[in-house]
């Protein structure tokens, strides 16, 4: 299998996987290292930088793990940027995953400011990986502004849906392919992500479907033999699909 | 995680291949193995009783694998009644898959034939799993003439489409409990065989989506990561779905 | 517009609404009228033959209807064929719709018995429409023993999902072309009408989605409207489908 | 039935059609006038302005019809507001439907862009209609720079795809209540319209659905039916769903 690479690094998991809302650091570790994720990440705003206390860090072994801070939490391009700022200077990483909520009742992204900031936290020196929705022209901005990966939404956070607009992701599957292009959030089960890697998404990122699951330990593994099933189906090749076994006429507007 | 149980019998896997459409045994040996089966059915019609030439069954170890005979190519209870008999008397086995095709077209199970079948079967000591759509009063009528399992269809054999009729499957999962519901044909890939698992049904069969693929060995991997994940993502509980992060409403006629 | 034609009689509306369900004669009779259905179904059994008393027949005029009496509340063929008979003595109609449930939990009709009820009535003279799944293997029986049109369900009686199984009703329009096609059953609202008619179906039969509406007079109306509109769009040549304004790629798996 | 009303003016129907695409000014006279629209609207930079030749306005009259410019072709804000204030001056009208492509492939608009020309216009004293995507940020960013309504695309320009997020259109009328909420572009039939209605949407903008037809004229009654059915269905309140009959599970991830 072919490794994720972002912005030259690579990793050998195309799972990422957050590290909120789980019950405690002991849980949170034992999800983490059973979806096999070797990219994870923490928001700054909610992380004990004080490292004289208990903190998430503590749960994560650095040797094994790419830590990605994010900027969950923050509403508006100064506050994303100065939440990477803070990441780097207290010796997290010079990665950074932007977030920038414009909706508090559906914490839909901002994607004007999400590219404000990808725009002065790229030209800082930082690798910015965006999150952001399907809308194609502000994907091509963030490109063009620098982003290292384009990290649209398969629904909203935490909702569990899945991926809402399958025709929307189709199109930006089509259209950008200059730099990796990974689902994040919205995803709720094990059939999301792999329908994610079906379609050519280059990896996803998640939290909730396993932080939320009644067996958080359990899903990370479902998660982790999902994307790995939808990858190898993607590189593998599948079937084509036909109205029935004999059947010669096309399939526009069939369902799945 | 708990084995599927059919006729008091235990398989490790939750996935059952078939053995039709590969190039030749090597790759069909290779598929096999690679989607970690336990049970593998075989055409009797189209497998080659005589052991005196080469046979598909020289790929296939019975010290490993379940042999299920199957009645493909059956368009009357009487053929697939013959079939079935003459799978035994080969010494085969004497478990059979029950396949009565009714349109050929579309491939689509005469489900009045594949009950009678059954019922004749089951009367002479065989364990019947037959392969049926998902009319819920015919699912019904196979349990009560004695079918080990009932194995709906999720898209016409062949097809690929998936599970094309989800309301049908999920209906008839909830009313079926008494013996192991399996969805057998139509799917097409990865994500499918998960959602299938993570509706709740026992078990996949499959073999076009493998043998059709391009890299049918790969592919017999995804499938059997894919059912592994969705039984797991089953097990371990997944997340409630809502609208939106903060969202109080119902979410009846949301898509997925 | 073409008229719909069964057995040789004309139909200058594609709507057939059921009577059952509503709140009295007087909502019946406004709900008939406003929905512009020239065909109207009654339940024999429900209906008081007694013309002395009171009965829905009251409220329907046979000059400006045409009643068709249906087997509702039939749980085999036997029932069915003298639920017919006894429409027929009565004076109500020589057609019938035949309904043979196999299902209490979900009223899903028990196909075999409906093939065996259309078989003898057909025998008798009458004009048989059945209603039935989208058992396509079925559905050609229908036609065998002489059906006058074949209704498939949209989704099971009373649910109002609409048409739950876009595939396979897809499917058996293109393959059963002998006889009218009717979705009968299951539909919610004004959309899932419009779709049916767009999809190729000769008509739509429908009644819970009326009288179950809260206001059901006006609901008949977006339903006459409804109707209209998915047949004209039909007949007028909808517009091809593109992922996008300038794409090239096919539409496979794209949802709608 | 109640009026649609924008910026306090009323309309008989909730049904706009654009004019481009048509073979001539005969068949969209005639397409206009059979879809019943009161508002009609016109690119600024498609119709011949000088009136002392032939020019679509001839074919409109704006005794009945309501002439709504929009700045179809337009791809920053600065055009757009340019032909809103060009449209003005040659006295075709103070509205405007603003229209900003972001994207050339897929005309995708440009939702910072609208924003931005909008609030210009809305300065100027116009009365701004723009067209946007289902970002529900942006929407009510153009509704706080003073928006008459918002009209969020089905699917992008001239697919003919209906509405190809049903979650992020349901999401936008939860949270949308201030101005009417218009699908505009992607709408392919005549269930994509009345779907929309029913989804509580107050009005249906489209173009090449109706003029890309086969028969434009009967495709424009089909519509003008399909929004009147769908309206009337809303407003009827349809039956509740159920997973069948005798259900009481909840409906969570059905499809319709």
């Amino acid at each position: 299998m072919e490794s994720l690479v972002i912005a030259g690094r690579s990793f050998s998991s195309r799972l990422i996987v957050g590290t909120g809302k789980y019950k405690d650091g002991p849980e949170t570790k034992a999800a983490v290292e059973a979806s096999g994720a070797e990219m994870v990440t923490v928001a700054v705003r909610r992380v004990n930088l004080d490292r004289t206390k208990e903190s998430l860090l503590d749960y994560l072994d650095p040797a094994k793990m790419f830590l990605l801070p994010n900027t969950a939490g923050c509403y508006s391009a100064e506050e994303a940027i100065r939440a990477a700022r803070l990441g780097r200077e207290v010796g997290l990483s010079d990665w950074v995953k932007i977030e920038v909520i414009g909706d508090m009742a559906t914490l839909f992204p901002d994607i004007a400011a999400t590219v404000e900031a990808t725009k002065v936290l790229v030209k800082e020196g930082f690798t910015v990986l965006p999150y952001t929705s399907n809308d194609i022209v502000f994907a091509k901005r963030l490109i063009d502004v620098g982003a290292a990966a384009v990290m649209p939404l398969g629904a909203p956070i935490g909702t569990g849906l899945g991926l809402t607009d399958t025709y929307g992701l189709r199109m930006l599957r089509e259209l950008v392919t200059e730099v990796p292009l990974i689902v994040d959030a919205g995803l709720g089960t094990a059939s999301d992500a792999a329908l994610a890697m079906e379609m050519g998404f280059d990896g996803v990122l998640l939290n909730t479907a396993i932080a939320g699951a009644n067996d958080p330990v359990l899903m990370a593994e479902a998660m982790r033999d999902a994307v790995l099933a939808g990858y190898k189906a993607k590189v593998a090749g599948r079937m084509p699909r036909k109205l029935y076994a004999t059947a010669s006429s096309p399939l526009d507007g069939i369902s799945r």
